[in-house]
């Protein structure tokens, strides 16, 4: 049957407890019967002794051709001088836009019950454009990039998903009431006329284009394709608020890149964190890359300690991407039953069970 | 007595609900025996009757003369054209901090207790500079300006608020792990080679500088002046997971223009939502122009309907800038013990009360 016939997917178990929790996937996959033939690569902050690389080109050539794969934490150095390894990942392969599902894990108390919304983000730009320098010591300027390309493509992958997936709404978060202008010079030649003869009309101030309406536009576009979807906008700090009031209030949240990083955070907290929510990257030519986004945790790797569920069930989101959703969901239950009997649970939900024992009793309830 | 001197202060009551609100506030000074002497203007949406403005060069006046002063809502419409008439105003006054203290209300239940944090928030630069233009059709960008002097005058704000108010810690706000480089043309070739070599060497990416440390920076060089304040670095995304998480963990936060737009809301949720937040705008030449940051409401303007908490909140933060501590203590008292006692409550919190009988019942407990 289809079912064993084995897929070739990329693996880069990355850095601190990545290949613990890499191993973790393995043992599941197996015990379920999920036959993946893993092409594994290193990539991640050490250079790599076979290649005295970070990043080979035959890591990135491996997701190109298989178009799926699983990535564990790679960590980011502050102020060291060199790009992080995520974003040059994203960059590399078009990853453009980061699927995060977020829902209430049965059994795994916090402060907010029945959360269940999915954030996508647009992956390739906005203030991650890279672009910026020294104007004169003491000004740094950094752009902020927005294309009706990008903003297109991730307004319609937004839409596909929730319409798959049998979702109600789609809320495009923004500020666009940030109030955006064709040329300052102008402006500022005109405040200084209007100050001087003490009259400020902001209606003269025209004309002016407004930066944030470019992505509402595309995501206004793409929602008329789909008139079965509700649409609506909502500004990012008023969207925050709400998620913290009340975030049944949200379905499927698109957003430009910046915003994504925030609000999947933010709504990662409601569920107990990011060592409980799955992630996944969608590049072009039908690239899926699944990755754990919480952090590689060097102060525990190798103590068999880590908690693999974000790999987990980024890797159940793999599975649902190749389609083989009984295999998905049954992999999924398997993990949520495990959390919420919490007798095997790993320390940062507050047990005592290794990676190990936890894995195993995902695999007994197999 | 200097309690009974009368205080020039600016009152600009807004759009919607701002009159009513505003109307609130001068009873309970009245009743709280703090003679101010309102030099009341209006700024809003509406044009001036008399001016024929939206923003008249005597209102600005008004402010730098009397250099404090209390503002309402003023509405900001999305994609009409003209800059947010709350911008203008941070832009003319150069108020460079926002503060928003953000504590949970006695008696008024949310998911979380015990909230006691402040938010200041830089308020001229950042995404805010309204530097922005179509590169192409299709193709925008806007600029974000960090500058060593806005930055290094907001976080000394920020350590001399924490001392005056015996706060024990300052986090500073940021995302300077997204890499950043001097030259992105350079970059380019660089990755050119590399791909083309088989060997990508992140390390090799050098020179470059790192955006979000010119903030950074800044803030380190002035908590070495504080050495009795605990000083951190968090990074915006995982902030807004602890925040959801446990808001228990932080004091003092400062924080770039749109970080600070984002996370003020956030924490304001925490709490149960703008309407009970004050916030207070700190301007060069020690000018203070306090503000409730909440909508307008226009749907229920002039129904005696509004709760005028954060304006009145934030008429408490006007006299502690005064350093009037015993009126704004009364003040303060008397507005946390009416919603604790929750007999008068407007219908945003669940009650019924008019704004009049809710101020009215504030003004007994005074
Ligand atoms: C590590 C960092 C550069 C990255 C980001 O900002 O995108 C991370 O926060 C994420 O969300 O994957
Ligand atoms: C109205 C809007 C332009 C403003 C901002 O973004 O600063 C508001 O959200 C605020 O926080 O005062």
């Amino acid at each position: 049957s289809v079912d064993t016939t084995p897929i070739r997917a990329t693996l880069f178990p990355g850095d601190g407890i990545g290949p613990e929790i890499a191993e973790s996937v393995k043992k599941v996959f197996t015990e379920a019967d999920v036959h993946i033939d893993w092409e594994e690569h290193y990539v991640g902050t050490e250079v790599d002794p076979r290649t005295q690389s970070f990043l080979t080109w035959e890591s990135l050539e491996s997701v190109r051709r298989n178009k799926i794969g699983l990535k564990g934490p790679m960590a980011t150095p502050i102020g060291k001088g060199h790009r992080s390894l995520n974003l040059t990942l994203r960059k590399e392969l078009n990853l453009y836009a980061n699927v995060r599902p977020c829902y209430s894990l049965p059994g795994y108390k916090t402060r907010y019950d029945n959360v269940d919304l999915v954030t996508i983000r647009e992956n390739t730009e906005g203030e991650y454009s890279g672009l910026e320098h020294q104007v004169v010591r003491g000004v740094v300027e950094s752009l902020k990039i927005i294309t009706r390309q990008a903003s297109l493509r991730v307004a319609e992958y937004a839409f596909h998903y929730a319409k798959a997936h049998g979702r109600e709404r789609v809320s495009a978060i923004h500020k666009a009431n940030i109030m955006q202008k064709t040329d300052g010079l102008f402006l500022k030649v005109f405040l200084f006329l209007m100050i001087k003869y003490r009259l400020l009309d902001c209606k003269s101030m025209l004309p002016c284009i407004n930066f944030g309406l470019v992505y509402l536009q595309c995501c206004r576009e793409v929602a008329e394709k789909y008139p079965e979807i509700k649409y609506e906008e909502v500004v990012i700090d008023n969207c925050c608020m709400m998620l913290v009031k009340n975030p049944a209030l949200f379905d499927v949240l698109v957003m430009p890149n910046l915003y994504g990083d925030i609000i999947s955070d933010l709504c990662a907290g409601l569920i107990g964190g990011l060592g409980l929510t799955p992630s996944c990257n969608i590049g072009e030519g039908g690239i899926a890359l699944a990755e754990a986004v919480h952090g590689s945790a060097p102060d525990i790797a190798g103590k068999n300690m880590a908690n693999p569920t974000a790999l987990l069930l980024s890797a159940v989101t793999m599975l649902r991407h190749l389609e083989l959703h009984d295999k998905a969901d049954r992999i999924q239950d398997a993990i949520l039953k495990t959390i919420a009997e919490g007798k095997y649970r790993t320390a940062d939900l507050g047990g005592s069970s290794t990676t190990t024992d936890f894995t195993k009793a995902i695999c007994d309830h197999l």
